[in-house]
């Protein structure tokens, strides 16, 4: 697997895989935000930065399309990059998981080293090497399984977020909670994410993805206990779409909370996942994340959605993860359209819309 | 690595394959060749197949493109293809490198089984999990290493082809019988391959194969010794992009047979390649194949098509395989510009150009 560094010393941990290198040219990956807050800092702190060929994209999941990635490809090859060169991603996830598509096919495979800036990035992309783009409206269906040569994980760019960015991160770090145990889920829902010292996140950030690297590990290519790490995200990627359509994105973060309500709800239904658990995760998601809104008008479209969803081996079966409690997955659950339309009623009571 | 079938019951081949896979979906990619005189032939031996989804793509290099991708990817999401369906790719290189690349990308990869039906692809698009699609006027830029589910090799479908056709998947098989040894160089140069029996020829193809086979599994991302296989292909790939440039393109295996010319002179100056199976090798090739017209004046084009190789590790560096002899590659060879146009230099006065 990659070789994951926690640490806030990033630029001196970057120099350091750089010079364990072949010499290669940095090529070197932004978003409009984070090439104007977090590219000079890092310059700052490792000087031969500043001779690397940047390429800025677009910020926004809009953005992470195959066009986006065409233009990658063509600033390599106009600079004649080599597959021995390097591209360093930095930012959040719609950078590393273009960048990280873009260099696994440049000349079938180049160097890469991610360095998510997002809570988000850190404890989700950061790990299990899935990568790519949106595409005809559908999220992630066009990508490779590729690992990155490095990923340095760190919280000093965090100032630069606002605390929907933060939020939208801390869902896949309880997401992570749910599938540990009871204990972890506990503490992460007693925990204040927007007021942490960046030194306690660190090592917050640290032990949480560790759950994922060892589901990871099991499984690479998610033959079947990975997806263990889908929970909440068939509806989640529904929510998505569903935003998209609607060019009213929602931060993943959010929707992931919602998703995750939903499986809580189906988890309950159909393996008596425990009654107590699933409110106090549904009243943390209440009051900190706004409801992803819809009504039962929205249901063929949401369905629809899931149909399409990479996660469903066969047309017409809705595949889901789910829980018998905190730590206990559940996968590939056949769900019908009324399991799930029925927990969608419910998520929408429990959240007041 | 892949289940290689060496059959000339192709269609009965299929059949078991698909039985074995769990209820996939059937899409089926051709080119307008294949679709036209191959496809139904298939059909006809294995009935199932007619229930596929098929998807044509235009025949010829020039279509590899990344166009050319969307549009398969498109017709998959349409269809709302799973990763558990299977894609057939049924025709010569251009398909199985599209189809591969589209497989191994859609939803991260989907199954896919190739069945080249020209010798070249028999030969040689058949083992090593390449693929992809050229981009910015460059062969094969983007792309994948990923091995098909199973690759189904036949001489049947070859009365479909043209000498030309036929000759040009040859030049791949010498370019086999040079790394071997003298003694399968020797065979080769005695075969006639536009006469052969079916069932010789599918004998000899399985014989040569494993050459190349034997190669890849030793390494299979190309650290080192599969470089091996790029014997003539720096300086093919060049001739292919200027004939590319030109809107006259030549057929790939032309291009490998001048480009291993170029090789073993450069062979016998750098590391004493022996004279007379040189010219007995060059003899061969200006007796069959028609020379790749170029002059000096096109020596800087060639020169830069060149340095954008793939297999050129860093900008500047010419990165050749040699022989010392037949059997005897010399991998990551450094050399000059001078060299090199040397070496086109003798080239053209051995195929009297």
């Amino acid at each position: 697997m990659n070789d994951l560094i926690f640490t806030n010393s990033v630029g001196k941990s970057l120099a350091t895989i750089v010079a364990g290198m072949n010499e290669p040219r940095l090529f070197v990956l932004t978003d409009a935000n984070t090439s104007q807050f977090v590219l000079p800092r890092l310059v700052e702190q490792y000087p031969a930065l500043s001779t690397a060929v940047n390429i800025t994209v677009h910020a926004g999941d809009f953005n992470k399309t195959l066009d986006a990635a065409r233009d990658v490809w063509k600033v390599l090859i106009d600079h004649e990059a080599s597959r021995h060169d390097v591209l360093i991603n930095v930012g959040g996830g719609v950078v590393t998981d273009l960048g990280g598509f873009v260099a696994s096919t440049y000349r079938r495979g180049m160097h890469f080293i991610n360095i998510p800036t997002t809570l988000l990035g850190a404890v989700d992309a950061s790990v299990g090497g899935k990568n790519g783009v949106n595409f005809g409206g559908f999220k992630n269906q066009i990508g490779t399984f590729a690992v990155a040569d490095a990923t340095i994980i760190s919280s000093c760019f965090f100032d630069t977020l606002t605390d929907r960015d933060m939020l939208s991160g801390y869902a896949e770090m309880l997401k992570h909670a749910l599938l540990d145990s009871p204990k972890m889920l506990a503490r992460l829902l007693a925990f204040n994410v927007l007021e942490a010292q960046s030194a306690d996140l660190l090592a917050l950030i640290e032990e949480n993805v560790k759950v994922k690297r060892s589901i990871v590990d099991a499984d690479f290519r998610e033959a079947g206990p990975r997806k263990a790490l889908n929970l909440g995200h068939t509806a989640a990627h529904a929510f998505e779409s569903l935003a998209m359509a609607r060019r009213s994105p929602i931060p993943h973060g959010y929707a992931v909370a919602a998703g995750c309500v939903v499986a809580l709800v189906l988890s309950h239904l159909k393996f008596k996942f425990p009654s107590d658990t699933l409110h106090a995760f549904a009243a943390y998601v209440r009051e900190h994340y706004e409801p992803v809104e819809f009504t039962c008008d929205d249901y063929p479209a949401l369905l629809n959605y899931m149909a399409h969803d990479k996660k469903n081996d066969h047309h017409g079966i809705f595949n889901y993860t789910l829980l018998k409690a905190p730590g206990k997955p559940m996968v590939n659950v056949a769900l019908t359209a009324e399991d799930i339309t029925g927990a969608l009623d419910i998520y929408r009571d429990l959240m007041g819309i």
